[in-house]
């Protein structure tokens, strides 16, 4: 394990760590825990899908009741269409968890990830969670981010540093997620730590505004997960609270950088991909239009096996961009270009050479501008290639 | 060319026929035409997309002028993305056409499908109008079901027989699209002939309706094209006008049914699909709901991943049927069944042998039905399996 790069157990006062439990069938980590002892603050965002799992019910609930100090995660098992065994499962999680760090069971949040419709296996959990916080204060955040991963090729971190108010301020992370990632979050889970000093009320509102512009405009298959949480915590550690429009902007800027990065990663290792594709769009007449036209276009099975083939597609771009009647588009008003390349400028082909655009299609990442001459919203959302692999791990799973 | 069943040129005063134009590269048939030269009634459904290409233009005029008598469908060239160049050159295909059948410009739709945003071959358009209505009184309707096919594999045709106030009426039909076929109509074109006689605004209203019931709810990709339409005509050969709600609604209900074989002829031909998929969901609180969810699961990749494995995978089917917020799902009220198996009930699992499924969803045709136990609306979806072919298909497609 690489402990080159700074983690989250890098910033002071947050532990973690994780383990293989024996709920994963391959033996590798599956159960990972995150320590705040003296959070400050904590804040969650959740699946909007009606099968919501139990562990989201259980950290929802903690949540309500004032901040998380700790969560345990757990891979290899979803927990999720498991109704009340499913939910006691989680509770006791918790409380087992809660008895070995020292704190309450409502200061523990509960996540899952994994097969859907199986009762978690609590034998190993229990047994996993004794051996995982014997010492509740280790610090191997990479281990953690590796315990949550499933069909993840890659361990997702990120460690963001800025100014807030003048003050330099960190944000650490890490998530899992490549495939059912869609619009709304999918199975897709994110835990970040800030020495920010920042209350539950703030981080809460950030939180969302952050996933709203980078989470949830990732998508590998239109699909959302009954299991998706990010969550968050503040340590406190920087001293004097973050208020104010200013400084709370400032943090929701560093706060959006951290969760886009993690983003980009989720949509760079979704399943079967081989290229990072990013759309912006530009010019359109509101947020919310600027978002759903960017999402059509990275959810667009034809736009993502031409990218796939490094092919310029236009129409299928715009056909992606025009397709629902309640985003406007204006097709005598787009400019629209492929890795840096413009192939057309007000709704007009403008000349170019499909040769060197393909070529620079080949890159790893392809970056698609449209802009809808319309307006001055702008959005970008991260997606991925439909490949031959896509259909190989989905066939399969299970 | 089989003779062998009826197709629309069965109906007394319809003529059709399809011709190797020079359009399509592969010297296939792509220049097809239908004339119903005392047409009673006529009507139009177009793509809701922004980019609707310039052949809709010109057939959505010619409607609002008055009854159609005829259609000029190309393959091979989509005429979209196409610009001013692309609006006259759709005109002056009506305009040829016109002229060699004897009647108004504004009586001629044109449709066009195939590639996107290359100029229509106007040369090959012209000497083949010329070869094609050299006897405009043809009586080859399975000629033009071919020449309007693209990455089709099969030919669409349909013939039905029902009875309206008594009457024995038929309503003759073929259709193409097997990708990009999504929600509000995608690269599907569908041309109906009934000889019920029926005034232009009555046609309209139920030709929309059974749009939305059928062409709609059929889905491959996801993906809206710009060039979707469907006409019926009416030849009005049965004499007596069919008026009141009951002869409108059995004519609704015939109509339907004609839509609803050509829809799951185009999911079942879906680029790459070994299986066709219907999805039924009933419970819902209303039409809205029903058709959203029954969409939603028929759009999933993973299902559609799934379903390409013989996995009976309900946490899939589920996941997709909850996650528009706005379509109620209570998780403890559904009942699920794949292939007829019931594998839940009132939200809970019931005991079934996974293997038996796996053999029952090995067939050509797999049904999924979801009773969300809520209310009174169903809705049924047509869509295909996810496979490589598809990616293979669209990857190299252009």
């Amino acid at each position: 394990m690489s402990k080159n790069k700074p983690t989250i157990t890098s910033l002071k006062g947050v532990y973690a760590s994780g383990i293989a439990a024996g709920i994963k069938a391959n033996g590798k980590r599956d159960l990972a825990y995150i320590f705040v002892p003296n959070a400050f603050g904590s804040a969650g965002v959740f699946t909007r899908s009606a099968f919501s799992a139990p562990p989201l019910k259980v950290t929802k609930e903690a949540l309500k009741r004032g901040t998380l100090k700790a969560v345990i995660i757990n891979s290899g098992n979803a927990n999720a269409g498991t109704g009340q065994l499913g939910y006691k499962d989680a509770q006791e999680t918790a409380t087992i968890a809660a008895k070995l760090l020292g704190i309450k069971p409502s200061q523990v949040g509960v996540s899952s990830t994994g097969i859907i419709g199986r009762p978690l296996q609590m034998k190993a959990v229990k047994s996993g969670l004794e051996k995982l916080l014997s010492d509740p204060t280790t610090r191997d955040g990479t281990a953690a981010a590796e315990a949550i991963m499933t069909t993840d090729l890659t361990r997702k971190e990120v460690f963001c540093v800025g100014k807030v108010g003048g003050k330099k301020i960190s944000i650490a992370g890490f998530a899992k997620g490549s495939g059912m990632i869609a619009p709304n979050m999918a199975t897709m889970l994110g835990f970040l730590v800030t020495d920010g000093r920042i209350s539950n009320v703030n981080l809460q509102r950030l939180l969302r505004t952050a996933t709203d512009a980078t989470f949830n405009m990732t998508s590998v298959d239109t699909d959302t997960s009954t299991n998706d949480m990010v969550l968050a915590f503040s340590t406190g550690e920087t001293g004097r609270a973050i208020t104010g429009t200013k400084e709370l902007n400032e943090f929701l800027a560093l706060l959006t950088k951290a969760c886009g990065q993690l983003a980009r990663l989720i949509a760079a290792d979704g399943e079967g991909a081989t290229k990072l594709i990013e759309v912006t769009v530009e010019g359109a007449r509101n947020l919310r239009e600027a978002r759903v036209i960017a999402k059509n276009i990275i959810n667009s099975p034809l736009v993502k096996t031409a990218i796939h083939g490094a092919d310029p597609n236009w129409g299928r771009v715009l056909a992606a961009a025009g397709k629902d009647p309640s985003a406007k588009v204006d097709p005598e008003r787009v400019d629209l270009t492929f890795a840096g390349a413009p192939v057309m400028r007000r709704g007009k082909i403008v000349a170019h050479s499909r040769d060197k655009i393909r070529k620079l299609m080949s890159a790893k990442e392809v970056k698609i501008h449209l802009n809808l001459g319309l307006g001055k919203s702008a959005a970008t959302a991260w997606g991925c290639d439909l490949t031959h692999g896509y259909v190989d791990i989905n066939v399969s799973y299970n």
